[in-house]
């Protein structure tokens, strides 16, 4: 039997301001990354957060990102490995109180958006984010690219690791994601995008834009949670994937 | 034998800007109150105080404050007391990461400026405080100005309490610190001020400005780090203090 | 014949969070109070709300806040009046440049939330917002409650003032606005509404919630941008308002 | 006869937190670049900086930065041309509108850190921040290294702009600055330093790390505010120019 978990980013309101469609999107998914109060989240949010996932029966990951809120830490800055290494165990540490409150279990890490891409690609920043968690607590699984560095330090960091896939987006011939500005970046068919997860996890590849099949690993796929479509993509990929025999669970 | 625990707040540098006289302190003080990044610290000093504090096997408490940079968190601001909650929680788990990975272990938190100083007069928000640190750990030590409402908060909570006195404070009648606006609200003498603290540990009483005795419990007492005498005084008080053969050590 | 400004708060997004219907609501007001990055707004908000602004011929005025963007700048924070003098020259002439670059003109100033209902009340900081303002350009209008501190500092700098109303909200016997936490502080039925603004602007009078007749100054009606009925009720107003022959300008 | 502006950054304190040492360096320049908030300063530090400056009849200019007050700015950040845009805009105005309530004039803007750096390299970032300038005011004098994309932007952009040189940096063959990492990338010695700078004023070129001749214009040179030696090293390089007959005056 094949299994894969559905994760999704939430938590990601702020203030007065909200993002995304958390508490639908909790009932498609498996496990949810909750931002930590830099790009997205604040104390408040975080808690509600906590609880809402708990509520729902869903893994708790910590979602830490650059602090850059006004630009939803999407935007690439140079931080040193150190630097990086400090900025990822404060988050951490901050989502894991609430959850020890709320009497919950933390159960991975996702680093966000620019972050995440730049840990994809470095060595010395994947390293510092796989030792930071490692330093924390080694039972943490940790979220990263299929084929990525992250997924490389995680490993030698002695972490359990969760290679990620994306159904919405395509793939370039190097495993990496097609960028945004690309004509054929997005899949916005949600059975296409199944098809496209379910390709991956039963073959372990992926055909690229450009023909080539690139080798890929699948433990988890993230559903977008911004968006007008997000909930009725969720739903529709969950519905197929349950439908052709996989068992939706975390790791 | 009489025994006192001498605390002082520490790692409220932020990035390149540097505040207080942090190591050469820590020789002098048996608990610091590390800040946590939200009136003054960051990840990266958090982590060189976690450090720092563990090298001279002083014990550890969180220092939380309003997210107030500009005003050091020394300015009142209205936050509800689920906002307090919320807010307290956020930053001890942050301290608390750095801690867990340093190998260390946090025993105490006391709130920062304006946040203590109002947690002593107002009972929702002493108990928004007791309650968040009882729900991450009870062992955690709160410490309070003696005979606040933090203080009391704390007992019911199920906390061990830290009664604060302050060296070089004068008090009125009514047990809270005189305040800076007047003219003797300090004192300035070393000696003087721990003949005022020798005072306070041995009758348990102190005199206030007017004249009055009032009944005071001491278990700690703070030092401040800013100001140029700072290092000086903590070292002429501790000082005083072994002289008289008061045992200092963390509660 | 009887003249009424509308203004409304705009510009109250930040980064990708979106608040507020401000291109539906530019079509209803004469004037738009925009917010100028520290309770809400960023620099590109900014500069795109007062495009907006422009293309709509609505006048533009500045909204300076507290730096509490996790409050949205709702939550009293204590300043000295020359923090807040400093404050609001700051997001005046952050504002003010990009009027400048998009060749248009800036109109008016009202403080936001809290920092409006502190300035109401209080002496010294409405002298201090009304020096800001009049140390900027003796031209802008300052914009306050009706009956308040700040309008009564606004004259006494030599600034023209707008005395604000509220068409939502219920007013207690001393001409404050009844708080938010009493049941009958908000009128939801914009018909109602707009009677309650004909009647103040015809008879210089409002009706208190406890029946007393308290004398009111209206030169500029609020009409709050958040809310789902927000648009429906500016435009029922305004309606209202234009069959009985108010002429509908800014100031 | 030659003459040179000297200009150096200021008003980079931040709330409780003091850095350099403006006082004294405003004795010993022509012209201050004034932080304007964003990677250091806050209101009030930036109007009591205005007053500073002013008493001292030095020339006025922004020196906007990066939103990264944990890094002060030195830290790339990937923004769009246009986030800078609006970015530059939104810190020129804030320090403008001290600047005249304060009476005084605004002289020049020069971007800080890696803005700096990156806006020297980088032709769509140069014309972002020449054209915020040009768009608020076309008698600001933008400062750029000599030879940078910022000093083609801002003469393309129809602005005064002034060439900078530093005195206490070697450069490198490309007449970049060699990269502080580098062992010989600092001048230690002001004597050595100023011998430097009269080269360049004279010669119009300077003498690479390798030994190649690089053209060099020298309008303004910049003296470093912090470190231990700042101000003795800024009274000796001033001391060396004025001893060779060079008139130092703002541009």
């Amino acid at each position: 039997m094949l299994r894969l978990d559905i994760n999704c980013d939430m938590g990601e309101s702020f203030g007065i301001y909200e993002l995304g469609h958390d508490q639908q999107l909790l009932a498609e998914v498996t496990s949810a990354n909750i931002a930590c109060g830099f790009h997205g989240g604040d104390p408040s949010v975080m808690r509600k957060s906590v609880q809402l996932a708990m509520q729902h029966g869903v893994a708790i990951g910590a979602h830490p990102g650059f602090a850059d809120l006004t630009g939803f830490g999407r935007r690439q800055m140079q931080l040193s490995p150190d630097e990086v290494y400090d900025l990822i165990t404060y988050q951490i540490g901050a989502l894991q109180a609430f959850v020890q409150q709320e009497g919950g279990t933390l159960h991975h890490v996702k680093p966000h958006g620019a972050l995440y891409n730049m840990a994809a690609a470095s060595a010395p920043l994947a390293e510092a984010i796989a030792g930071a968690v490692a330093g924390l607590d080694k039972s943490l699984i940790l979220y990263g690219l299929s084929g990525s560095e992250l997924i490389r330090a995680g490993r030698e960091a002695g972490l359990s690791v969760a290679s990620e896939i994306f159904a919405d987006r395509t793939y370039q011939a190097d495993g990496t994601l097609t960028p945004r500005t690309h004509e054929r970046a997005m899949i916005q068919d949600a059975s296409e995008a199944a098809q496209q997860v379910l390709h991956m996890i039963r073959t372990h590849t992926v055909q690229a834009i450009d023909g080539t099949i690139v080798a890929i690993e699948a433990d988890t796929v993230c559903i977008h949670g911004d968006g007008t479509q997000a909930v009725a993509f969720a739903r529709e990929l969950r519905a197929c994937l349950l439908a052709e025999g996989i068992v939706l669970a975390a790791i």
